[in-house]
């Protein structure tokens, strides 16, 4: 998820422009024509067909391997057998609803809950993350008696009617519905200014800008390391500002944890590194390693008031596999060390993007926090934002075994995520490729 | 899911209500109130501690052994080894998006779509029924340029922020939004009068009632045996006359087939006993058998002018597992003879059924369609809707180990959906309990 018009032009199938594809690859792409239509949407201008998936890797058809650094979902590694015997066992005893009681739920939403700041005491759990968020906003819109959200730019919070209003990345036609204002990414500053202070202005005028229009100002909802604006991260601390505005002005602070939550950014929360306390957090991708799972974490104070007004049940959220596969997860975070992983070798991953930035200029800024790193493209000469590079060393480092993809608002920055368990020879291997596909681009 | 305020009153658990409840439930509602907080709907004044299930049966804590004919997600009997099997295979070996290719998603979505009318051919998939209408409340917007719609006035669709604006029963307020319009359930008319005719008066003079007010009809959204409004079957055909109004004045049929879909009413979709093809069809529930899966299909025609104008992608949604798991419940449908059982299962159940009636004049209509049926209760002299027998013959039921629960305005309507493998044995063993509770009802 998190893709706007801008970022999957750039390394989309099109069909009108496929020759020579692989017998295997055209007759599904065929197949998938005739079944899921104008919705189909692929990676890459020759698919890839895989069968199977463990760790870091991906393997397909032809026997291929691919080191992932794009996918995020398959947190702990791809098909981790400890979260696959969780499923695999507990589908085959008990999977039903919450309005029976079973044990594992409990467990879970206790294991889950300890992990949040003390009055983040309560959970709703779902099915993906934009359910969550779809929640959040209802939660925060009874909380406060508003109905203004403000999101950042290219911001991307999911799929439904509600959260996609929410989510400018996928406005094609870019009209932003009256209820909803946008900021600008907190993006470095040129001039040395402070990031905080220049975003929390920017919020500030966005909530001014609400109620001179007649939109009472609900929530502020953001995605704590801004994944589809570029990936911002620096300096840790930056988004305190900005949430103290919004709580000035009575309003909400939902992080939306669907991308840096689950150890992503080298803490459980990506909250946790500006040291903000939000009043809503919301969750799914990583949360079951791929199992469809999501959930909203709030205070009591603010769960009474939405459930007093609003019936909600969801039929498939918290029930015993869900519990299962998300327990399954925190014991691989917590017994493989992978947040302390993620923390080191994502140091480690900069580091090394920024030495190769010295041989390379076209790279530009390289950010990011955990395992979520953003590596910038710039031309050398402008330092405009260099979005045909980015595409080219997207499919350069596919045809090299590397799977990445893009970001941004000018799809000009990778966004490297690769699963947790990601060690620093993979790091290698990717610092190896990245520096043949570069080589290549300047021949 | 399906219930509203007045019929979730009738078995809900009630905290302040509980006493004696036992060590073991009572830690565990503890815990549960402590984290799910406000959210907590319980099922019966004693909850009950779920541990494993198979087939049709359900076992507790205690060892206690329950038939259940309440639960209509485990559609192909609960934790159906089949299920169970292709689920644990595929988490093991490759769980990621669609923006790669894979096999088994397009040949499930090939054996999908094989049952529909030959023009509903493309398919999107989601995680839930309320994604899924969610998504078609969009795709017909698109296609008609409207935004009004019209549901039946007890329906349930589903929990996102759109789709509650279309599900009456889940108003807590009772405050219809203002491009919605409700029409009364398709009642059996008191005087003979055409259920059909009735019906679809209703439906046109709501479409007349939409545009005086400046709201353009957009669709008509249904569920095809309206569960929550008390479970309307007969007389087969009788949803033609509403779906041919709603096409006249251009608006888009949706069938809800979340509920009805998979076999449930004795056919593969609940529109085919009507003769009526749906513009759009969504479902969820039994479709995954439990696994967190939903979708929708339509025409190309509908669906090409949405993905121009939004772009809808779900990252959990047809993702390996989810395949696995429908197509072994295709499988299972298909192996098992399911419909042909929901078909004959559902007609002697309702035989016997209505053979009880004269012994117990209390039971008042019995009706539906294979294994969907609604019984509802009467007052014997009045024949007012009897509430709260339903609620003393749910919670009777439930102590002699038969799992059951109600729908309707009233709630006074039994809402009876077991797995589709419930036999002609499993329907005397519920006709033996009804008999007990009703005898003990009377003494």
């Amino acid at each position: 998820m998190g893709q706007g018009k801008q970022i999957l032009a750039l390394n989309r199938f099109d069909a009108d422009q496929a020759n020579g594809l692989r017998a295997e690859v055209a007759s599904l792409v065929k197949r998938r024509q005739a079944t899921f239509g104008a919705s189909s949407v692929l990676f890459y201008s020759e698919p890839i067909k895989m069968v199977r998936a463990d760790g870091v890797w991906m393997y397909d058809s032809e026997g291929r391997r691919f080191l992932d650094v794009y996918n995020n979902v398959p947190s702990v590694g791809h098909c981790h057998p400890h979260v696959a015997r969780a499923i695999a066992e507990q589908v085959g005893t008990l999977n039903i609803h919450t309005r029976y009681l079973y044990d594992n739920i409990h467990t879970y939403a206790e294991r889950l809950l300890a992990t949040f700041p003390e009055r983040l005491s309560n959970v709703v759990f779902t099915c993906t993350g934009s359910e969550s968020n779809d929640l959040a906003l209802r939660v925060a819109k009874i909380a406060t008696g508003g109905e203004g959200f403000i999101v950042t730019e290219t911001a991307y919070h999911g799929n439904t009617s509600a959260v996609m209003d929410v989510s400018p990345s996928s406005y094609k036609s870019r009209v932003v519905p009256r209820h909803v204002r946008t900021v600008p990414a907190p993006l470095s500053p040129v001039s040395g200014e402070d990031v905080g202070q220049v975003f929390a202005a920017s919020v500030k005028a966005a909530i001014a800008d609400l109620e001179s229009n007649g939109v009472k100002f609900a929530g502020f909802l953001v995605d704590s390391i801004f994944s589809s604006d570029g990936i911002y991260a620096d300096p840790a601390g930056f988004l305190k500002a900005a949430v103290d505005v919004v709580h000035a002005a009575g309003g909400m602070f939902i992080s939306d944890e669907v991308q840096p939550g689950f150890g992503r950014t080298g803490a459980m929360w990506g909250f946790e590194r500006h040291g903000v306390e939000p009043d809503i957090v919301t969750m799914g991708k990583p949360m079951g390693n791929g199992f469809p799972m999501g959930g909203m974490v709030t205070r009591p104070d603010l769960l009474e008031p939405f459930c007093e007004g609003t019936g909600y049940f969801n039929t498939f959220g918290g029930n015993p596999v869900a519990a299962a596969a998300g327990l399954a997860v925190l014991d691989v975070i917590e017994g493989e060390g992978l947040i302390r992983n993620a923390d080191e070798v994502g140091t480690y991953f900069r580091t090394g993007l920024r030495e190769l930035s010295n041989r390379f200029p076209v790279i530009g800024d390289v950010r990011g926090a955990g395992l979520f790193t953003g590596l910038e493209f710039n031309d050398e000469e402008t330092r405009e934002p260099d979005t045909a590079m980015a595409t080219f060393v997207i499919n350069g480092m596919k045809e090299r075994g590397v799977l990445i993809g893009a970001a941004g608002f000018y799809g000009n920055t990778l966004k490297i995520r690769p699963p947790l368990c990601f060690s620093r020879e993979n790091a290698d291997l990717f610092f190896d490729v990245l520096t043949d596909v570069l080589g290549e681009a300047r021949n």
